[in-house]
């Protein structure tokens, strides 16, 4: 950045000359000395480039400019060809050029359990078989490979920034440091011994630990991850939201998720679960609320005022029968609202793709307006939407100069993408993780046409599947 | 079938004399005759085999043998080996090989319209859009591009037989022919003057001497496709019933999608659209009965009197805001139930696994209850349920001796896929089109690791783009 800055003051003097030139009718444009090219990191040109910029400009095609971490110019292939000059050139013809997806909810270890047990009752699911697993099977090691293998399918189903609870999340933020995606992660914080801690101070320790050990980290965002207001009292509520003020860091938190949470609020404090938080202080504008399925519209204005972020779940809500958000009533009064997959034991997958479409097709069948929720929102709530949710939007959340250089590439030259009348539209309605040809975080290229580059995919999975044998006979 | 039923009752002697040598320990197994192996087209060996037979038997690794369009064996790899030997021998490891998927219902070259125009009202969409489209595209041509799209489509995503109502549908079946997939194709006979017929009567004609020249084919079955009760009056309905009855063939239907054909059913008839249909003779067990979105409790004692037949499409019903159909009162009815995709104008892909996971998220939402469509109803749905819909139980449907060999292989090695503990889990909730490996219809080899080896892959997407242009000029 300082050498650019220098030799843009240099240039002055020659564009001055060349301006008078001009005026003056001396010389053709033919004739300028030709405008210096600036030396970047890599350009991506060719491809239909999706901003969601303020203007939610698309350039058809279009080509961006990067250099280290930053995005320095999106415009035409020709100006950003006759300005720069890149290290690496991709060249995106074929595709469709975002920002990269933002998952606001998930515990990515849990992938380790995916399709262990489906079509449950709640209450079996985890008794039988998730509790189980986990008072078995949790471990640093168990996470590290977890975190992997969630990487590798993040990665390439086009998840770029991901927030996260589980246990061990040092553990998760060392594998996702290394993956090269950005992180928001929380230690889970629980009333009852969880794998990592006996209590709910030493969770409230260990994730102090955590945010100090990562705050400084370029790309991860310690959080603290208090887990519901039905599994934490009073105290443990106001520790974790002092923690997080303390530090500035976010809040990560299920809220009124199920029928039973609603039940369990209204006998222990004889209100909802977001009225019982806004009553003890919590809700605020760091606070990340997972699910918000059970909210009534006189709740809505308190999330506004308190400037609460919401993480819809809609494949989560579905398989697991929770309920519908009010999505819509979110969008329409303002309130910051990204997709998440939640974990992959309850999905069964990380794909964001699949969560964009989820959203579109849940909301128009719940209001029976096909109006609703629609391609743009649904790209936007996973995109911007999520990085403002996160507290994030000034970094990532839409290709512009001065933004983070998180981006992908979709893919849209099979039978499925063709004829492509409009890219938004298939970004939702027919595209899906495998589609993602090309993942960038932080300027760093992770995959590229498929090839997993910060990774060695053959050993995680191989890891995987070794770790797989242990949960195996957890639940035996 | 007669050589093997003659060499198995020559083989009788010497195999009783082995089994007395072996008792009487005269001599060690190695030294049996050799069984004499009989000579097969395919052999697929090394997955897991997802078989949907009556016992819903799975085999962990399994093997099939296929000869000509025939599946003659399917049992553990070492004993087709020492059975078998095949010209081809495809290595079906990292896999799970299950029945080709049956779409109940699509307008296959609506695929040309995918995208045109999405998250509108239904009427904005069809008169803005649609039907201007329709008028000013749709000729035989048009229809042969779409339905080599749709077919590359199809093969690429594992549908192997699919239901199909539009119009020129004599060159959909040349071209189903030619790709080598199974259709269930029908004329659409409506009551406004259509791409290619004037009149319904005309229509009937057409779709009269279509089913003559298909009556015989391997791959067609040709079938009468009445638009619905509402574009078609009662003498339009009942001589579809008898043309279809004349010849024996499928009857392909809309009934009970929306709101608005309730309400107008109800105006013109003071009945639901069912009880309209049953009221003047049209159900029936040829009766392929699209949507049945709005069908009260009461409606269904005289849909299984009658054993109509549904195709559920979740999707096209989410994204048009159609409703939720009653499918788990269906299924306990005993009806015989299958998926659609719906045309790709309003879905927009004609991807079965999105419609297996939708059916599944679909249900368990809407009661409330996360037992219910599970992975196996949603499977079985997708391939003996749909082939049961069709009138094709007894030639398709699942993977067991005697039935026509359709099949597919899908990859399970990925990082989505990993770990596997449960393959139909799998194949409802993490997998999608893009993971199917190898298609196979009536013992032909159509896709073989993703290449297309019955259509030229190439020519059928650069037809589609240049189509596209006449669609894009149609409602600029």
């Amino acid at each position: 950045m300082h050498h650019a800055m220098q030799r843009s003051r240099l240039l002055r003097v020659p564009f001055a000359l060349a301006l008078i030139c001009l005026l003056a009718g001396a010389v053709s444009p033919a004739a300028w000395p030709a405008p210096k090219v600036r030396r970047v990191s890599i350009i991506v040109t060719g491809g239909v480039v999706v901003t969601v910029d303020a203007d939610r400009r698309i350039l058809s095609p279009g080509a961006i400019a990067i250099d280290g971490k930053t995005i320095v110019a999106v415009d035409r292939p020709e100006i950003i060809a006759a300005s720069f000059r890149a290290a690496e050139t991709l060249d995106a013809s074929g595709t469709v050029v975002m920002p990269g997806l933002v998952n606001t909810h998930t515990h990515a270890p849990m992938v380790m359990y995916r399709g262990l047990a489906d079509d449950l009752a709640l209450m079996d699911w985890l008794q039988k078989y998730i509790f189980p697993a986990e008072a078995k099977t949790v471990s640093p090691e168990f996470v590290r490979t977890g975190a992997g293998l969630a990487a590798l399918e993040m990665i390439g189903s086009g998840t770029t920034t991901y927030a996260d609870m589980y246990y061990f999340e040092e553990e998760i933020a060392r594998v996702t440091r290394k993956a090269g995606l950005r992180g928001v992660l929380g230690e889970t914080i629980i009333g009852f011994p969880s794998p990592d801690a006996k209590t709910p101070s030493e969770g409230l320790a260990r994730n102090e630990a955590f945010i100090k050990e990562f705050i400084r980290d370029e790309l991860i965002t310690p959080a603290v991850g208090p887990h519901s207001m039905y599994t934490l009292d009073r105290e443990g509520l106001q520790s974790s939201r002092r923690l997080a003020d303390r530090y500035e860091v976010p809040l990560l938190i299920h809220v009124a998720e199920t029928r039973d949470e609603m039940k369990t609020s209204r006998e222990r404090h004889h209100m909802t679960p977001f009225a019982y938080l806004d009553s003890i202080g919590f809700l605020g504008p760091r606070v990340v609320a997972a699910h918000a399925v059970w909210v009534g519209d006189d709740e809505i204005p308190s999330l506004v005022r308190t400037s609460t972020g919401i993480s819809h779940n809609p494949e989560s809500n579905m398989k697991l029968a929770s309920g519908t958000a009010p999505v819509p009533k979110f969008l329409s009064a303002g309130l910051a609202v990204g997709l998440g997959t939640d974990g992959a034991a309850s999905n069964n997958d990380l794909d964001m793709f699949e969560a964009m479409r989820q959203a579109a097709f849940l909301h128009k069948l719940q209001s029976g307006d096909p109006t609703v929720v629609g391609a743009a929102s649904a790209v936007e709530m996973a995109t911007i939407g999520g990085a403002r949710v996160l507290g994030l939007e000034k970094v990532i959340g839409s290709l512009e100069p001065g933004k983070r250089a998180d981006l992908i590439l979709v893919s849209m030259t099979g039978a499925r993408q063709t004829p492509m009348y409009n890219p938004v539209s298939h970004l939702v309605y027919v595209s899906k993780g495998p589609d993602v040809r090309t993942t960038i975080v932080n300027g760093r290229v992770l995959m590229r046409n498929r090839r997993m580059l910060s990774l060695d995919e053959a050993a995680v999975l191989a890891e995987a599947r070794k770790m797989a044998e242990r949960v195996r006979r957890a639940v035996r």
